[in-house]
């Protein structure tokens, strides 16, 4: 048997194992008698249940301290390392991947440079030997692996197929969920990468615990990704978080300001000309500052109407430029305030260059809370059997 | 014994009850054979409940069909009558109120004129007098209301305050819930008008079944409420939708295109003058189809950033102009999809008038959903005897 929702448990055996793997998820290693009062089931079924999951290595028992007098209560937890989930970061520059336990416990990260302009097969054979390290140093197998949530750059269709990459071009029309299918033998999410930033700098970074957040992507190109009342959101065509192509919102050409200043030497790529400016204001030089101030007041517009909109609890800056958020922070939320009802706190990214690739894991670990350990959540994973039994 | 999460019931003959009030409430009269299909509990089970559940008046047996051959199986229905809810719009000129059952099926509605310029206890009174006209027309007392949902024009803080109305300024600063808790002997909630209306849009007109919904409130005021995964949506200080703040997105003097058309008679009172151009402007007048073009524009900035940022199924345009709709959905659409990545659905709203009261009473359904027929929501609601027994 190699589910728990699979063939042999009764409908009710399923639930009851269901609630239970449940409660050890969200609670940590519990006695029988803490188990059954958090599921409601009766003591005898708790026992019944934890044996048969033992069983089926989805749980095991935790060994007790050392030094404990006496026989304490036997604990049991969920076994997170009964599986394994992969998260990837698809950006113009790098490829990073991390390899975590089912509770997105990070067990292994590794990055691959690549070019903007590199063909099609060389980034995704890039991805596939990120992959390949991140296995090979958590020692584990392809076949370990449960789910591979993808954050790509760009605009992705439901269907995980690339609508739009201003980044990668070649990005353009590809059908990255099928490619990624064809890689790994698990299923594959794929998710637009401000949007999987945003999660987890919700979970795990500036915006921790917060329900509603708004992430700003800054940088040389302009992104957002939403957190309302939880949960990624993608809208109904998963094309949610574009305001950067309404020309009133002013984000579009906003990085302009920055390249253009005086203090960035001649010759230099465009690429790295905000640093210039960026660097210099720190500096307190007033060409510069003048410059951030303009750039500033773009920004301000868009983030204004996505405060206005949703009340976020926090507005998150992340993105390249977010590594001088101390330059910008100030005069963002100077703005904000003068143009909001209700201010947001605004605050730098936690995770920095990481936060995609958390946000993957932190995706993926939702996807099998929502799905897999959830009854009626729709159709059930293709579960690989429970691993090192 | 007042209510089903009350003292005497065990937790899991309460978790029980709860499953199958739910049950009864999603999918109709039931049998016990298939209560206890939905529900997973063994059919001894499910007949326990159901009579524990009958004796407290909140389910009850339908009666067989006149026509029913042999001895056909006993079918159940939760009781929708055993509680009432009420829903009241607060606007401008009007005072709307609605009375319905649990289900919010109405039952009873009223209508009360009022003045921007009344006084607030002459508002307050018009309020009194709609509930009240209410419960005369449905034979039911003030002591049969399980909960009052109110819709306001204006910002609501998350206690029910009115921090801001451009429409009725006598009522800012008002503890609009506190005012009618002292009128209501049961729970009561405020919202802004315009987020129950894109609930009762989404819920039962022009936008049913849609989870992400964006509504339009075009009218001498222009106002917007969101409905995101289903749910109301209100940020996290109550303050979502107030995108008509920012210049940018061109809604606050939107209708001043309107209201200045060459085809407005002198002397008109700014509340009629756009009902001229609109109606102009219908009949093919080119001055009135220029200005209805230039508001247009406007408009379909602001509803544009929406659009990106949220990607919504449908967006619905009430209030006052949207009796106009057939004049200003063909534009607006064109313009979306210059603007837009993915043009949603723009149709004119169902409901008309009624969108609020409609609203309130869904968004008091919701809460009952939420709050009491669901284990562990949170604080349950201080319940009256089930009615009628």
């Amino acid at each position: 048997m190699a589910n728990v929702r699979g063939g042999d448990l009764s409908r009710l055996r399923q639930l009851n194992a269901l609630a239970a793997i449940r409660a050890l998820r969200e609670a940590g290693p519990l006695t029988l008698t803490a188990l059954a009062e958090r599921t409601g089931l009766s003591r005898p079924s708790t026992k019944e249940v934890v044996d048969e999951l033992t069983g089926l290595g989805w749980v095991e028992e935790v060994p007790p301290n050392p030094g404990t007098m006496g026989r304490p209560a036997r604990r049991y937890r969920f076994r997170a390392d009964c599986g394994h989930l992969v998260g990837v970061d698809i950006g113009g520059h790098n490829i990073r991947a991390a390899l975590s336990d089912l509770d997105g416990e990070i067990l292994a990260e590794t990055r691959q440079p690549v070019r903007p302009d590199d063909p099609l097969e060389e980034r995704l054979a890039a991805i596939e030997r990120a992959v390949s390290g991140c296995l090979a140093l958590s020692g584990r197998a392809a076949s370990d692996l449960w789910l591979v949530a993808a954050g790509t750059t760009g605009v992705v269709s439901p269907e995980g197929r690339v609508q739009f990459s201003a980044a990668i071009p070649a990005w353009i029309g590809l059908d990255l969920a099928g490619e990624l299918a064809r890689m790994f033998p698990c299923e594959v999410l794929v998710e637009n990468d401000s949007r999987l930033a945003a999660l987890a700098e919700a979970r795990r970074g500036a915006a921790r615990g917060a329900r509603d957040v708004v992430f700003l992507h800054v940088g040389r190109r302009m992104g957002t990704g939403l957190i309302i009342d939880g949960k990624v959101h993608r809208g109904f065509g998963a094309a949610a978080g574009e305001i950067v192509m309404l020309p009133e919102a002013r984000w579009y050409d906003a990085p302009d300001h920055l390249n253009t200043c005086a203090v960035v030497p001649p010759g230099t790529p465009e690429e790295d000309a905000a640093g210039f400016t960026l660097a210099a204001a720190r500096d307190g030089d007033p060409a510069a500052l003048a410059a951030v101030g303009r750039y500033v007041d773009d920004l301000a517009v868009g983030t204004a109407a996505m405060v206005l909109l949703l009340d976020p609890q926090v507005v998150v800056l992340g993105g390249g430029f977010s590594r001088s958020a101390d330059v910008l922070l100030g005069p963002l939320r100077e703005r904000l305030e003068r143009a909001c009802l209700r201010t947001p706190e605004v605050r730098a990214s936690a995770l920095g260059d990481e936060c995609v690739v958390m946000g993957a894991i932190d995706y993926a670990v939702d996807h099998l809370d929502r799905h897999l350990f959830t009854p009626d959540a729709g159709p059930s994973l293709p579960l690989p059997q429970p691993a090192g039994r």
